[in-house]
């Protein structure tokens, strides 16, 4: 028989559990398609003595992690989780000591993208990440072999299962965002403390990787403009509704005339478009190409089987024997951008204004808008009891971020507006 | 500089043009990812003086496309299209000769992809053909790799824009069949001799192909039940509309209890879903694994950039010196399996009759259904001027094709029937 391919894993929660399950339930067929068998060799986790429902008899447990840099294995796979600390460290060690590694790690990667894949390249190892981008979905792959002949004009997508299920939940269930969330925590679908999710850092993570492999350049997770779901009201939802448009958080990585646009931020986005009928936790990723124009991508974004059905499918490249550089390109051809601030960028705006019932306010507004040459879209306004504060939502065409928060503040200064003015970015 | 990688491209259609264009406007980011120049050496097609807007200086012309086979390339390019004759031919040559091939062939593939496939097995080289299936979705790539973990379910999908494009205008401006058809043949997205496209035969290449590398076993395009569009009416599709569906042609390759199921028909997809969203020409794959659940792929399925982007990314696995089986694994790891036949395969369905309007009519009908032990799921039938034929329309709870198509003849043979029942299977 040909000889195995072994690896080792560090971690064994959710995802590394079910990443072993999936290479023993399917170890045949992945024997079949590789050509060898695939053998996990050593494990490392905290607590030997927990049950994982998956048979780790005639696997080496090792307790110290960073052991497993130096087992004899092919092929270091790390579930451990967090930019730095031993996941880090483990990595690096595995692929200075000539090991590839497969990781789940989005913060690793994107933090650490550029030195991990340099250590990688001068060590003739692969460092893979597929299962650190939108869990099941191969895009990765897509990005740096599928569609690789193509200059990518951007790379955007629902990057976040948390996320988009408070919003899919928001949007069809009409229960606010509090409640929702709430739900989800105990649903095990958000964290307790939920903020590295709905404060959109997850989906940051994964947009600049995927902006790495699109764009050819380091992850600059530091460039990525980030702005969470926790403003988003069920009103906005409604509104959103009523005007043809769905609201989800959008992870954005778009190649301009004036730079590289990094962006995360909650969007209208128009009903019955691919982006829009992403529910509950699933991903998607949109890239558009100059040669095959715009592919769709979509499946499960996290989870023991998606996650893991993403990791074998790294170690089976591995074990195929298929070796490539983990950026997509030799980091000697990367390209450095300039990266474009919020206050050059043009977009269309939704804003929710709460205004006292009173005449007058509108021309106030409207002449705010014209003063900052912003033409209008849409207006919307409900009946409302007589000398209530009233909701009204407008939309604009296309304008200037700057001269759009340059207008917000000085409609929140009106003594006729009530609360801070709420605006949301458009789909084009 | 890195030698170059180099190749020899058979035919120079709009597919072979629009591969030529992508490798020359993108020749540096190409040589970038991959690491060295790829280099189109030589071309052959039937006109040499036809002017392609692409530029041929500096590449050999070759008149005989045979020829090809022993060019110095490192790979051949085949885009000439048809499962036998010249593109046969020079495929199996070149394969032989120690060269890579890739094609966009879907006719090839699904008529000789074993023989083929063992060509190159024995040849040491790679037989590529991600173009050969929904154009630029990198779905080959996918099913073969990106979810390589995974024992397939099913694999299915809207694999024909040409169908698309006409079931999607019939849906959306509510014109006729023949008309739009005729629209798509004056557009250039119908042939004038329609029956490969409508007819459902091109769908089921596809479905063919994706079986293969899905479940593991020689492409078995005889093996596939086919069903075409022509028989759609707009009365069907307004009809599905009001029942919240649209009428897709979909490929379907499943693994059931009883064997390996492969067909291409009309189908009822429930509005809102993934397919159902799927317009105009594009196409889609939606890929369930056990592992990773459903992963759904989209985007355009046809056209230069589109299928020259899937050559192109098929050319650089190559020159990056990425080399797989064609199928997916080992030919002697193939599995066989035994066919679904029509009658055991159980489904749900719409049925449309138009009758005489009389009474007793339908308890005729409702007895057919009761004696073949088919229960009735909805049941529509609008106003009507007296004493004119009526459409009714049926769906069905799922049971077998033999009871249904039994029912069906029963029905037919009824007085009061004025028309060959039409069915139409639904998406569960």
């Amino acid at each position: 028989m040909t000889k195995p391919f072994t690896i080792a894993i560090a971690g064994l929660g959710t995802v590394g559990a079910g990443t072993i399950k999936i290479l023993q339930e399917n170890a045949a067929l992945i024997a079949a398609r590789v050509g060898r068998p695939v053998k996990v060799v050593a494990v490392s986790a905290r607590d030997q003595s927990k049950d994982r429902g998956i048979d780790l008899s005639g696997i080496r447990w090792v307790n110290n992690p960073l052991a497993l840099a130096q087992e004899e294995a092919d092929c270091v796979v790390e579930v451990i989780g967090g930019a730095e600390g031993v996941a880090r460290e483990l990595v690096e060690q595995a692929l200075k000591s000539g090991k590839h590694v497969v990781t789940a790690n989005k913060a690793l990667i994107a933090h650490h993208g550029l030195h991990l894949a340099r250590i990688a390249e001068d060590s003739g190892v692969v460092l893979a990440f597929e299962a650190a981008v939108c869990g099941g979905i191969p895009a990765v792959k897509a990005i740096r072999e599928g569609l690789a002949g193509n200059a990518y004009r951007s790379v955007k997508g629902i990057f976040n299962g948390t996320c988009n299920y408070i919003l899919s939940r928001m949007q069809h269930e009409g229960k606010p965002y509090d409640q929702i969330l709430n739900a989800a925590q105990k649903l095990g679908y958000a964290e307790a403390d939920p903020s590295f999710d709905v404060g959109g850092i997850d989906a940051a993570h994964k947009t600049a990787i995927l902006a790495s492999l699109a764009f050819g350049c380091p992850p600059a997770l530091d460039k990525v403009q980030i702005e969470g779901i926790e403003a988003i009201t069920l009103a906005d939802m409604q509104f959103a509704k009523e005007l043809g448009y769905t609201i989800k958080l959008l992870g954005i990585a778009e190649l301009t005339e004036n730079g590289l646009d990094q962006r995360v931020h909650p969007c209208l986005v128009p009903l019955g478009t691919a982006l829009a009928e992403v529910h509950g936790v699933d991903n998607a990723v949109v890239a558009e190409g100059d040669a095959v124009g715009t592919v769709v991508l979509e499946g499960p974004g996290a989870g023991a089987g998606a996650t893991g059905s993403a990791i074998v499918s790294d170690i089976m490249d591995l074990a195929r024997g298929y070796t490539y550089l983990p950026l997509g390109m030799p980091l000697v051809s990367l390209s450095t951008y300039d990266f474009i601030t919020d206050a050059n960028r043009k977009a269309s705006y939704y804003v929710r204004l709460t205004v006292v019932d009173k005449s007058g306010v509108l021309a106030e507004i409207t002449q705010i808008l014209k003063d900052a040459s912003i033409s209008m879209r849409t207006f919307l306004q409900h009946e409302h009891q007589p000398g209530e504060p009233v909701q009204i939502v407008l939309t604009t065409h296309q304008t200037t971020a700057a001269a759009m928060e340059l207008a917000l503040a000085r409609m929140e200064a009106l003594e006729t507006i009530l609360e801070t003015p709420h605006r949301i970015q458009m789909m084009e």
